[in-house]
């Protein structure tokens, strides 16, 4: 298990009003840059946060981070792409569910629900997972963001054992099934999901993730 | 197939700002009532949607429908069921999975996806369904909407079939699997979801639902 991709959700002192230069420790020039790009990131994420994507500006997040302008555009380009490094998801995930892919066939489905559910249950990893979901709904910037990181993770967990022509198709339906259950456990609380123990739910849905596990038309 | 509950999504004239007593009609005093009641309606989903639930005031509302602000608590009480009100959840639905639950056990799960995939695709349907959905992502009292509108409309079709100890646990992965879908295809477009015709996805989703429809442990 890894940490987070990005920092850690510890609370940040209320960062100071007025641009300063981002080296502030001339001999050393790489931690004084990655500082900066953290306190960037770290604005843009209470920016997002409060206001949403549309209102936010980059002026207002530079602001925010006491950083000129131009800084954030150096290290993070558009406001698109800053968001996208704002939501901060976590490379557990694809660690968990590629360790529940590994072993045998059987109870493949259920294994991959339970890691999936597992991480989600991580009180470091699942604010980011909360933020991305929530805002996949509203901001096709982080549509774009789940969209990828759900099947790149299921396609990198069980590429070898989905094949066929639906491959695809299956992967995604994989990703519906679990994003489904992330959504109504978590953020729209149908009960009684939330309340369910996880390995009850990986129980329910292992079998459905197998479902699609094999081609339609099973070749042999 | 009857109408949704409330009136289509035709685009309404620019309202009045001066306030005016409800009843336009002195003749016919439920035909006013009625006016202004969806003329807060509609005031209240054009406040939702360009400013979001919590920047919203009734005292707004009340300004864009040109009423006094009196008559919206009178007709509709607080804001959160004003928003409710204003959410336009379809009667479609309902109509639509009870006629597909009324047939043969047997591909009962495909003609549910189906039906679901069916009322999406409508036209006048869906743009409600979309708010719900997004909505329910971010707002509380949207997210209570979508948990009674999927469990209630799901057990009113699927409760004589669904029965045992854990019935309200696989209607809410029933209500998981099809909300999952909606978001996958409408708002987050998990390619290929999106472009599969309902009667493919219907063939592979039917088997999932089919599965929640038995308890755990079967009772002979």
């Amino acid at each position: 298990m890894t940490l987070p991709r990005s920092t850690p959700p510890e609370p940040q002192p209320q960062l100071p009003e007025t641009p300063h230069p981002p080296q502030r420790h001339p001999g050393g020039r790489r931690p004084g840059e990655n500082r900066t790009r953290e306190q960037i990131l770290d604005a843009a994420r209470e920016c997002f946060a409060e206001r949403g994507y549309d209102a936010t500006s980059v002026r207002r997040i530079a602001e925010t981070a006491g950083v000129d302008q131009a800084l954030v555009h150096h290290f993070y380009g558009t406001k698109e792409k800053l968001f996208l490094n704002a939501l901060e998801i976590p490379l557990r995930m694809p660690e968990a569910l590629a360790e529940a892919a590994a072993g045998d066939r059987v109870g493949l489905g259920s294994r991959i629900v339970l890691a999936h559910l597992q991480v989600w249950e991580d009180a470091s990893a699942r604010p980011a997972m909360m933020t991305t979901l929530r805002s996949a709904a509203t901001h096709r910037s982080a549509a774009a963001v789940l969209r990828d990181y759900a099947t790149g993770t299921i396609r990198e967990a069980l590429g070898k054992v989905i094949t066929g022509e639906d491959a695809e198709l299956r992967i995604a339906l994989i990703a519906t099934t679990l994003i489904g259950l992330s959504l109504t456990r978590h953020l729209v609380r149908l009960d009684p999901v939330p309340e369910v123990s996880p390995e009850e739910l990986a129980a329910r849905l292992g079998p459905v993730i197998d479902l699609h596990l094999d081609p339609v038309t099973p070749a042999a």
